[in-house]
């Protein structure tokens, strides 16, 4: 089987542009097969307030409603995706900027949930591993906005960790997957507020110690968890680390790396 | 050779879904191959005023600052183009979504002027017909939003009408190419106020007549031109016609067919 990689970048890069450039470079220069999937960062807020828009919070989650619907599909399926796909073909890298809805690539339903109502929020239901694979088989370097749709003419908001682990579980029955979440800091850290006591890998028996140890900062388990779900669902390596180490996350080199074995 | 259509609509189809969601409808019961490429409408307008940023308008144009590029990539690549494809997979038309960027679709530079600075403005090279010839074959529905880009990272605003040009012209080696242009009206008319006098038919004999009768709205000169400059390029016919009657457009009985025979 083919190596796949695929890498999630997260908002803090996508704020910075002296870190967003190197970083593309980076990418464009990973040898094989590859695809990348964007949050959205501070954009879309900003965007909201020049639009005196207001967010919507209810207990501490934002809600999606259409007017907020608009804007990250704007944000995230436009500026941002448009903008990295030029930025990738100007470093020899031929992407292609899709968002869920985009020959049905991720298929998802709106959140439904007893008592809250999320709004326009994407829970997927799977991915369409013909067309990704075909554009693959092409050279082609899929990048995905968080933007999914339920096939009934609905966009919907999508978190941007889940679209790039619903990829990696569909497509790892045709892929060797390498699962890769690239943010600020160095990987998964033993200290929260120290970036050299990066813990440089995880399986089930030592995230079980962490754990008991309450060793792993409580924001990383849900991250975790979805690794080792991605892992049960046939990825074969999930790493977490800086998006400035590409390189070096991809040599195995840099950041956490989390296997079942 | 097969047949491919590539249809053009205009911006006020776009800002009326009313008008929208029926041309939807009807486009993905075309038959067969198809290109749907659209414009902006007053939504990118609209989304300026919001944001107090001041269209810059030079001796009666309007210029692309780079304010007014991220705009437009953000409603034509994004919100649109995201929501004609949902639109579209909704009625079973397999679409994606793509901007001149994605696959290096549709290459561009930036427009030279002797005297005025257009600002991002793209001016089309060429079209990459392998990439777009294999969507096709995949029986996927390529919807193009009018951004194109320089192959050096920069994004640029093209002409809508333009792309569509450039794409029948690319694409006419490979396929029998149909090229629609549906707007408000019924087509070329001989009376630019009344929708019943639409000229069914124009050859390059009855146009050079026409020219000298003055008897075409100057406002369709640029049009007219731009359809047989892409029939001596090797596309087979070039309607004009209104969007509301796609079904007829493409049956022949509705609007303007442009042939050089």
């Amino acid at each position: 089987m083919d190596k796949l990689y695929i890498i999630k970048i997260g908002g803090n890069i996508i704020d910075d542009e002296k870190k967003l450039l190197p970083f593309l470079k980076d990418f464009s220069s990973v040898d094989g097969k590859k695809i990348l999937v964007h949050g959205g960062g501070k954009l879309a807020t900003k965007l909201a307030e020049q639009m005196n828009i207001p967010q919507q919070v209810v207990e501490g989650r934002r809600i999606t409603d259409a007017e907020t619907l608009k804007i990250v599909t704007m944000v995230y399926a436009g500026y941002i995706n448009k903008n990295i796909v030029a930025k990738l073909q100007m470093n020899n890298c031929n992407a292609i900027g899709l968002c869920g809805a985009d020959g049905d690539a991720i298929l998802a339903h709106k959140r439904k949930h007893p008592v809250m109502d999320y709004g326009f929020v994407g829970d997927v239901d799977g991915i369409n591993s013909d067309l990704i694979g075909s554009l693959l088989d092409k050279n082609l370097t899929p990048v995905f906005a968080p933007i999914t749709h339920d096939q009934q003419g609905q966009l919907l908001n999508t978190n941007a960790d889940t679209v790039a682990q619903e990829l990696a579980k569909g497509l790892s029955n045709n892929y060797e997957v390498q699962l890769i979440y690239s943010f600020e800091k160095s990987g998964v850290l033993l200290d929260t507020n120290d970036d050299a006591t990066v813990i440089a890998s995880i399986n089930p028996a030592s995230y079980k110690k962490l754990k008991s140890k309450e060793k792993i900062f409580a924001g990383m388990i849900p991250k975790l968890d979805n690794a080792f779900a991605a892992l049960n669902s046939g990825v074969k390596k999930v790493i977490i680390g800086k998006a400035e180490n590409l390189k070096d996350l991809i040599a195995g080199t840099s950041g956490t790396t989390i296997t079942n074995e």
